[in-house]
């Protein structure tokens, strides 16, 4: 928890963005695996932690902007839980330290919402993302599920939006405890890899280190021999010598704090020569995209840079032809670059994915693209300093894509495709760091982890 | 997946177990933790785990008995799909593998419902968990989540309790899997703990080895220098010397079925004489409820058993006076040891908690009590040849509830409170072993787990 001063600031500066009516902040759940009691590891909601900091299942708050009230709704424990849970701190006790004094029984809720919406009061909430929201919005609100994405406040959205968007001083000293952490994951991933263990031993000792740290994982691991499949998790899978591995795993802090980095090694002791001519391509590309970033500049066009680099390393290699940046304009890239180049990150990994990608990533002016590729791309606006973004091209090689355009013949001016077929079986690589945008250019956040070639190579010897 | 035999021949028992209607087997959806896409490790529902075997979301499977058909819904990957998670098994190879044959788009659920509802059917639907399950049953069945539970069909429970309740041999043989790993992981915490390691460290170590033999942990593992909190988490609290570390941790394999452990060990070399003393207490009384354990007897007696061992024990150490059988009919145990002796487990640790635990735990002609103590045992009903259970005698010294006793003097004939006040800080003990229950007796499940004093302190060394 930070201090009371930053949640009180926090919500007052949030009230002066918004005209009237009640705000609504649905803390979430316990959320039970199978079946009720049985429960997952607790994740409190981003914007509730926000502005009300308190880490706790079962609790709601409302900001009353029209009567100027804030309050905390929850039950606090009986003597018969005590019993059960041992002695904790009041949720009276927790609301005092982020300056709430009015403290209600969850019970109480209910009939709070039901004047106010007979009053005529506006009820503003946020866009749900669990089962137990949408049945809270119904019973509350009478919201009908299927619409409640829809009858969320945009006000609400773009205020928590342009607030949280800017870290301050406390929130980046956080998210570098998480980058650090996340760091000594990647090291271990980086030192301790061998041939034969399985990509879901490897992935479960790292979610040790970011629990032993006392917080945990900020999103299930991506550790796997095919880098080239996006969404994937990791497999009770033994992994071979003259493979890559491909570990994407962060931290999060107690705080909920998230770090998000990736790295790429061979799991012998060097890459192949094409493996390494691959991977100079990613880091070149990388470390241009870092170069790039500062207060002013599109991120689409950091996203574009990169894509350019990544097709350039391609043509080196024979497997794109003609002018580059005709290609770029054809969106050749997205033959081997699917995704975007990076995101938004906070108390979210992907910093308030649930708000939506068009008001975290884009502004009313800039509309986040349709087109394959482009709508992968989570941020596109113009950079400000305080963004703490992630950068992470990266070169896939899908054979189902691959083969998807090669039946097409698709933008064949620009692809040898014969070539191509070389490189159908490389898999892929990622290289991804975290950095904050400062009033000048950029900062990468937390410790070092290194990621040239020779460095990575020495920590494989 | 067990073999296809195996799920044709669980429907084919099933569906004589009733008489009519449609049984609807909601699968489990992906859980966003903190946004939709950042999702909790998959749990499938293991009811539908046990009769369909797919372990992969958003998958839903109806059986229409009036019209002896089996349904499987859901959606097969698009080409757009496939270039992110890569190729992956259809549905309809995995459903054939279970012997159903008949797949249709997830959408074509809804008015299959609606058909089966206008003509007069009834839909059997089990308790529902998961915010997820009563969207669906309020869209599809326009059942009032409010009313969800108790709409339940009762005749379904049954039936799918009067099966998985009886473990097949393979069944068994997944259960010693799971319970093998607990053992490793239960090892690694006998030998390894040390003073000045934080709880959450410990416990991230044990959840890696879990995640490591292909699997991962069955519940939130407990790990804790205060064993008297039953329900606790493991905290960001360094150890010490002097105090005893209890873990109650269990892995699940890569097909679900749980193994569920605790052992309570000296954070240094040795117990006390004091912990020893009042370990040995709990070990006699779990090994003479293991040693009752058998078809035909009530597991409420064994309980009983148990308490009585255990209030033994503190007469000896002079908190608990006069006769002992009287003792225990006044619940003095319950002092000590608040909490049930045991329960069932399978594909759930506590199987099929979310069916009802007085349709799994009791009968019709043994209701579960209400009373402190006994309404958390969780089974008492007569044992039968194939039921697998955890028997975890323990002691457990909460201040606050001595308090309470003894501000009432509770019970004072019983209990000598000025020796009771030495036992204030004590904290707790618990020894859990799962054992299947034979024609004969019983069998302790997986490989050997020292617990004899000498044998843990030999570990420790």
């Amino acid at each position: 928890m930070l201090s009371k001063s930053t949640y009180l600031n926090r919500r007052l500066t949030l009230k002066t963005k918004l005209g009237g009516g009640l705000l609504l902040f649905l803390g979430n759940e316990e959320s039970g695996m199978n079946y009720r009691d049985n429960v997952y590891s607790f994740r409190q909601d981003s914007t509730f932690l926000y502005y009300f900091g308190i880490d706790q299942a079962s609790l709601t708050a409302v900001i009353d902007l029209d009567n100027d009230q804030e309050i905390l709704f929850g039950d606090e424990l009986t003597i018969d839980d005590i019993v059960w849970t041992g002695p904790k701190e009041a949720i009276s006790e927790k609301a005092a330290k982020v300056g709430v004094t009015e403290v209600k029984p969850a019970s109480a809720l209910g009939s709070l919402l039901k004047d106010a919406l007979s009053k005529g009061q506006t009820v503003h909430f946020l866009p749900p993302y669990r089962g137990e929201h949408y049945l809270k919005l119904q019973e509350w609100l009478h919201i009908n599920p299927a619409e409640a994405t829809q009858k969320a406040s945009v006000s609400f959205i773009k205020a928590v939006v342009s607030m949280r968007s800017y870290k301050t001083e406390e929130e980046v000293a956080e998210i570098e405890k998480a980058v650090d952490t996340s760091v000594d994951m990647h090291l271990s991933f980086m030192r301790e890899t061998r041939a034969g263990m399985t990509e879901k031993e490897i992935a479960g000792k790292l979610q040790s280190i970011a629990i032993g740290q006392g917080g945990d994982i900020s999103y299930p691991i991506i550790l796997t021999v095919n880098g080239e499949i996006l969404h994937t998790h990791a497999r009770d899978l033994a992994i071979r010598d003259g493979q890559m591995a491909l570990c994407d795993a962060g931290a999060e802090t107690a705080m909920h704090y998230c770090g998000d980095l990736t790295r790429t090694i061979p799991v012998g002791n060097a890459f192949t020569t094409i493996q390494k001519e691959m991977y100079q391509i990613v880091l070149d590309a990388q470390e241009a995209a870092i170069a790039a970033c500062k207060p002013g500049i599109l991120f689409k066009d950091v996203h574009k840079l990169a894509s350019t680099k990544l097709v350039e390393g391609m043509k080196q290699m024979g497997v794109v032809k003609g002018d580059v940046a005709e290609a770029i304009e054809h969106d050749v890239h997205t033959l081997f670059f699917q995704c975007g180049l990076g995101h938004m990150m906070g108390l979210d990994v992907h910093d308030m994915e649930n708000l939506g990608e068009q008001y975290v990533g884009y502004t009313d002016d800039l509309i986040k693209g349709t087109a394959f590729g482009w709508k992968s791309l989570r941020l596109g606006r113009a950079l400000e300093p305080g963004f703490v973004l992630t950068v992470e091209p990266g070169l896939y090689l899908i054979p189902t894509l691959i083969d998807r355009w090669k039946a097409e013949n698709k933008l064949a001016q620009f692809i040898n495709y014969e070539k191509l077929e070389l490189f159908r079986d490389f898999t892929g690589i990622r290289i991804e760091d975290n950095l904050l945008i400062t009033e000048t250019g950029n900062r990468l956040l937390g410790k070092e982890l290194v990621k040239s070639v020779a460095d990575v190579e020495g920590l494989r010897g």
